[in-house]
């Protein structure tokens, strides 16, 4: 039995390590087109802010140490053909330069996704950049070299990430957005303003509404972002506009694309095309609170969809569980985070949703250092079913409690149940009534009304 | 309607405004034998600490606040006798010495605990004392001024929050515990010895296995606690060895006390007397996870069954929801929790409970400041239905990660069912699996297998 990974970040090398567990007599192959796997993309902003050291520390494990577990990783190899038929893939050897042929009996493809980079960001200047592996990292790094002005075109979580990161070494930084406001993806519209308050008191210059044009250079250099609001200088730029799903492979099997743009599987992780699966950032999963497919490329998710994969691949049964639609980032002081749908995601699905917000303070507002936080609680009228939450708190772990909703959203639990929860209290975690349960306590009053 | 509610602190003032709302048209009255109504006794050790600046801070809402509200508060005024066949209560005003019958409709007994007063600590000498109550509190300040050596009697979660604030304080701490270790009712072994492990490496000199056998003074003031290993030196020592529900009025009323001590309650927290309710710390409540009748004094339950009294008083209908037996305390830099059952607890009760332990990092390794959090998880074999986890998190914020299992038990849900919760990732937050779903993924393994 041959298992064939294509890709090996998060899904690919949690499918190799899964397979490998599974089957200890499989021949298990990763190929990956760059020179670096298992590492936690999720970091990259991190290292570029100093608080990690450098980009080999988010690196879980080498392909010294897959190899050692009997897992072949083979390095620059990219994956450029395939005939399920046959099943046999076409590989480049870049380094070689030589291109093979490679036969599976199973195959995995974890082909991740791409930054999307608009017509603008197509340049021969330097100094300009997406942030989606090491090597981007790697290259902003090097841009960064005595770089005073930063602009980031895109307010999601990851130009959010950045901006903070950018203004802990020093650099000036100017944040576009095409939006009305920041984070509009995660959050509904005052959460979107209450990230912005903060961002701005940490000096970030938010401009939103505004719509790039083009660059200017000078010397090959990136000097400037062109918008129709005027030119905003910059040494260098960071375009974080969103992500494509890499489905390429996926397309020349033959098999299914969703409506989502992502590669269609069932809960084993299969495509339509047999022993062809995929995982990660390149796959559509099910969202549990509303039965439809969606594509929120995650960290954990890929984790887990490549731990299914990796087990069915093997000869096992997995399934993989579909998720709730929870984010979390940090931003400056904030901690940021939902969970199931927003209000506005809701309205957009016609569902019959409430919300409620509550500020109040991390812990007992008496004991030192209580910081606000901010919580909506979003429950469809009648049933009283829980939704989603999303939470905006000044001490940014407090935002960790997005995972008290999450695993009520995952037993389809109501406004009551969550409010019969008995949450830990002692004064330096929380109030009495936890935020969460002040929030469901008044929910639950008006989604029985209505 | 006269609804009298004896006692003013969590649960009588929560029963006050839940009634007061609930009926605008309704006599209600509050008695409390003290000074203070309607503070949150769980701070007092920060009062102490210094953390908190004064116990005034504690109180959140005053009588004249309540009297606005429209509810009668009388301060000093002691219940020392009922009549629950004519329905009137004998009142002691003790400023003015006088004893006058009082009406009632409705009655709520919200007289919560006393400390253990071991015989030894039944003493005239000053210096020594118990901490219930806000003047508990104003007597240890009051101690504590020029006191240089603390003993604190008793191991458990109020000792070790004292012991963290006499350290904050330049006190030396000798804690004392009769038991083999501290948290001995909180934790299982291991866990107990992770928080001792580190209250130790904080300077307090704990002594485990240890017997009080008496007190010796000089000139009216404490000098030392005697044991049966020797006198530990102490200008202040603190008595914390547990408490006793408050139930000679329940039983004075005819009221059926439970096996646990504490006075018997249905769910909508009426006694098996006609007419009289009891909440807080002196009534008992139903564990969700055993179903059995249990008394856990706690500040979020004595909260909660106020207000189901006070709606049920108010002519209204709400049930207690039971309890998950939720705990968190910190201590020095840790913080722990536990929900549901430990494995001792469930080995007594003759379930077929099995735990795992994990210890991990509270966020991603490689971010800044990451700390170990140890959890254990508990779980029933064959069914795989969550019993309980443990956590010792030495960041302590961490250890609210507690309430994700408290909703799941809450549901009577599976370790399957919190693997496959999609919780919040990004480095700052957590590891890409969170530790209770590592937890999970190898309690599920063992749980399936036996």
């Amino acid at each position: 039995m041959r298992l064939v990974i294509v890709g090996g970040v998060a899904a690919g090398m949690s499918a190799a390590s899964r397979a490998r567990r599974f089957d200890p007599a499989a021949q298990i192959v990763v190929f990956d087109r760059g020179e670096w796997i298992s590492y936690g993309a999720c970091g990259l902003p991190y290292v570029l802010g100093g608080d990690v050291e450098d980009f080999g520390d988010l690196v879980a494990r080498t392909p010294e140490q897959m190899r050692a577990r009997g897992i072949g990783v083979r390095l620059r190899h990219e994956v450029t053909g395939i005939d399920a038929a046959a099943r046999t893939l076409t590989v480049l050897d870049r380094d070689a330069g030589r291109t093979v042929t490679e036969p599976y009996d199973r195959l995995l493809l974890a082909t991740g996704v791409s930054p999307v980079r608009p017509d603008w960001a197509t340049t021969d200047l330097s100094g300009v950049h997406v942030l989606k592996d090491i090597p981007d990292g790697q290259a902003i790094q090097a841009s960064l070299d005595g770089a005073r002005r930063a602009c980031i075109v895109g307010g999601g979580y990851i130009g959010l990430e950045l901006a903070e990161n950018f203004r802990a070494r020093g650099l000036s930084v100017v944040m576009l957005e095409k939006g009305p406001d920041i984070a509009g993806r995660v959050l509904d519209p005052p959460y979107q303003q209450r990230v912005r308050t903060v961002v701005e008191e940490h000096g970030v210059d938010v401009r939103c509404g505004v719509t790039v044009t083009g660059l200017t250079g000078k010397g090959g250099r990136v000097t400037g972002v062109q918008t129709d609001a005027g030119l905003v200088r910059a040494d260098v730029v960071v375009v974080s506009v969103g992500v494509r799903p890499n489905t390429a492979l996926a397309r020349a099997a033959g098999a299914r694309i969703g409506k989502t743009g992502a590669v269609a599987v069932d809960a084993r992780q299969l495509t339509s095309v047999d022993g062809v699966y995929a995982a990660g950032d390149n796959a559509e999963a099910t969202h549990r609170v509303t039965r439809r497919r969606v594509h929120i490329p995650l960290g954990l998710t890929a984790n887990r969809m490549g731990r299914v994969a990796g087990v069915n691949m093997a000869g096992g049964h997995a399934t993989f569980p579909g998720i709730l639609g929870t984010a979390i980032f940090k931003t400056f002081t904030l901690g940021v985070a939902r969970t199931g749908l927003t209000q506005t995601e809701a309205d957009a699905l016609g569902l019959h949703a409430h919300s409620v917000d509550v500020s109040s303070t991390d812990h007992a507002g008496y004991y030192a250092d209580a910081k606000p936080i901010h919580v909506r609680l979003t429950a469809e009228r009648g049933s009283g079913r829980l939704l989603g939450t999303q939470i905006v708190a000044h001490g940014h772990l407090s935002a960790k409690r997005v995972d008290v909703v999450a695993a009520l959203l995952q037993q389809r639990a109501t406004v009551q149940d969550l409010f019969d929860c008995d949450l830990a209290y002692a004064p330096p975690f929380s109030s009495v009534w936890d935020v969460l349960l002040v929030a469901a306590d008044r929910l639950h009053r008006d989604v029985r009304a209505g």
